[in-house]
């Protein structure tokens, strides 16, 4: 990979199982310009509280993420503990402290293990440039099944960039945020207010548009870090090259999202929902993330059963407009319900046979407007409760 | 069951699999003074639809109801249906059309087999009084693995009067309300304002305070007739006899909302959640139904994993104002944590074991004023999958 400037590290803290890399470090070799959005919970952990207030500053050089513990729900000693951390890393590596960000994934309610952490700290910045963007992967992963990369190349000016990126997360995934930490770098040089605008219009296209079980977790945190390294004039405004930019960060948050529902907590689908015709936009993705998350849907899917009178009755409870009698649903292009009612045995079979798929797209239109969203999600299956009924033993 | 004035049928029309009965009656033998909520799912079936505009009467003597077929987004011919239904009932019976409800519950988009259930009308109306209260409540289980069925019995000024119920739901069932049907019957003479105060905060305490999986059906009803066969005064206005029916008609439906509970589809636990602490009423119950609605919460019970950080996190993205260094928490009387964090290694002992009881309380104070609120939830076992995706087949 040609991304320039950037070098990561990780090491094995003792915090996850042993045997399992656990701490990682993201190291730009100059300040990037950096933006990032959190978890709208109000619980947050301590590690998105520091970040929230370092991010102000608009720049960032260093990020330090540990998986195998969330350091949420731990009190005045979780932000002690987040402070620390970063202030040894911070001096370890010569930088401003206000210049490293922190995340943490994992377990709730327990505190930080700070005695291996802190001596696992001066491995994670001798290691710098040891570690590859896959081995940075496998390293935030919990409950993921497979690392999460994406990597596109582009350019600007004749001056070649990339932008890259990965991701963690397999359940707890909901929209504003998910139990997801994505981490996206770039060696382009791009205008600060620009590169701000068109990171948050991204993220509500992918990862604010992805579900598997409606929570919405403590630790969320996508952030991306532009360190200009490729030497390109700095992109701006309304051109060219600001446009072909925005394609390349929307291609890679979208793969690296659509990762995430692939390695969906048991998950046996990948489950397109594209919601049109409601009244306006908000309306529309109300009622696709209320058709996503309906365990009566997603337990259909998972057993292929085309019982579409649930989608119909997901979208009624959404809290969307909706007229019963204009409602429509596909599934791919078997149309199985027009003006509201069932389109006969013919489409029973036919829908079916889509749901037999390990891939499908489910539209629901409303017959309403313009207003439209698309989510994506999983199905919901034995393997999620199995997961998550003993996730801590 | 001493309950005067009312008569049951029950018949097979071959509606749901052969050997099951599938269609019934309730009969009053005077027009009852009739209340009834209706599900808030902007798809409502074609049944919910009719009974909604007759019980704008007031009054209500007879009520049929089919399981197995929903009636549901079977658009006009829904209504045509269900229209023809109570005709010929009513024309069986011998009564106004306006006073004759009706109810469907099952498969949803299936238009109902109306050659099968006009054949079983005249043997539906000829057995009046053959039927019970238990052939009842099992005539209009789908999912259910037991009938449902409460009874109460109170005197005012000297007159011993009834207070018996039925119900039905075990899957989709959430507040405003659930898969559920529920007919409660009372022969005591009630002053019509007051019922229908009454019944509506009775249902806020029960059928609007339990949650199995967060899906609101297109189908609920909660029908409430008084008939006065017990020959009773009037209950009316703010009396002793007013107060002693409200605790009763409170006790016949919070049992019967209960019983849905712990027959949740896959149901092991039966969990009460009680809120306190919150700004209002209002937010109490949203956090509450939150946390009974999260799947990552649900799975942690069933697999009797003493997981509060999922609470607190459930509680964060509720929408209810929350301060999470006041969040507090309880299974049953064992305190996980408090101010925001964990109590520590005897709690989690303690605790694991409250979580491995049947039955158990989870209380979650938020710290913050004197906003309560109860309800009732289940866990989310590997059987509601198996159940939910095997549904139609």
């Amino acid at each position: 990979m040609s991304l320039k400037g950037f070098q990561f590290s990780v090491v094995e803290a003792a915090i996850k199982k042993p045997g399992r890399k656990d701490l990682a470090l993201i190291w730009s070799e100059v300040p990037a310009t950096a933006v990032a959005v959190f978890t709208t919970n109000a619980v947050k952990a301590a590690p998105v509280l520091l970040s929230m207030e370092r991010i102000t500053c608009g720049q960032a050089q260093a990020l330090v993420v540990n998986s195998g513990n969330a350091n949420a729900c731990t009190g005045s000693q979780g932000m002690v503990d987040a402070r620390e951390t970063t202030r040894l890393l911070a001096e370890g590596l010569g930088v401003d402290e206000q210049l490293v960000q922190v995340c943490s994934t994992g377990v709730i309610g327990v505190p930080l293990p700070m005695d291996r952490l802190r001596a696992a700290l001066p491995a994670l910045v001798e290691g710098r440039g040891a570690a590859t963007l896959d081995t940075l992967a496998a390293a935030i992963m919990t409950t993921d099944t497979f690392p999460k990369t994406a990597v596109r190349q582009g350019s600007a000016n004749g001056s070649s960039y990339t932008v890259a990126g990965t991701a963690k997360g397999a359940g707890m995934i909901m929209p504003n945020m998910a139990t997801m930490l994505a981490f996206v770098l770039t060696d382009a040089a791009v205008e600060p207010g620009l590169l701000n605008r068109l990171f948050r219009a991204a993220v509500d296209r992918s990862f604010n548009a992805i579900t598997i079980d409606g929570d919405t977790s403590t630790n969320d945190t996508c952030l991306l870090m532009a360190n200009g390294a490729a030497g390109n004039q700095q992109i701006t405004g309304d051109t060219p090259e600001a446009i072909a930019f925005a394609a390349l960060l929307d291609e890679v948050l979208l793969d690296l999202a659509k990762q995430i529902v692939k390695d969906g907590e048991g998950a046996t689908k990948f489950v397109e929902i594209r919601l049109t015709g409601a009244v306006n936009d908000a309306d529309a993705k109300r009622a696709a993330l209320a058709v996503a998350n309906s365990s009566l849907v997603k337990t259909a899917f998972f057993g292929q059963d085309a019982n579409w009178g649930r989608i119909f009755a997901a979208v009624g409870y959404s809290g969307a407009q909706v007229d019963p009698d204009r409602l429509a649903l596909w599934f791919d292009d078997v149309c199985m319900a027009k003006a509201g009612i069932f389109a006969g045995a013919d489409a029973e079979a036919r829908g079916t046979a889509v749901l037999r798929q390990k891939e499908l797209c489910v539209t629901v239109d409303l017959g309403l407007g313009a207003g439209q969203a698309t989510v994506y999600t999983s199905d919901l299956s034995h393997d999620y409760v199995s997961i998550n009924a003993d996730y801590r033993t």
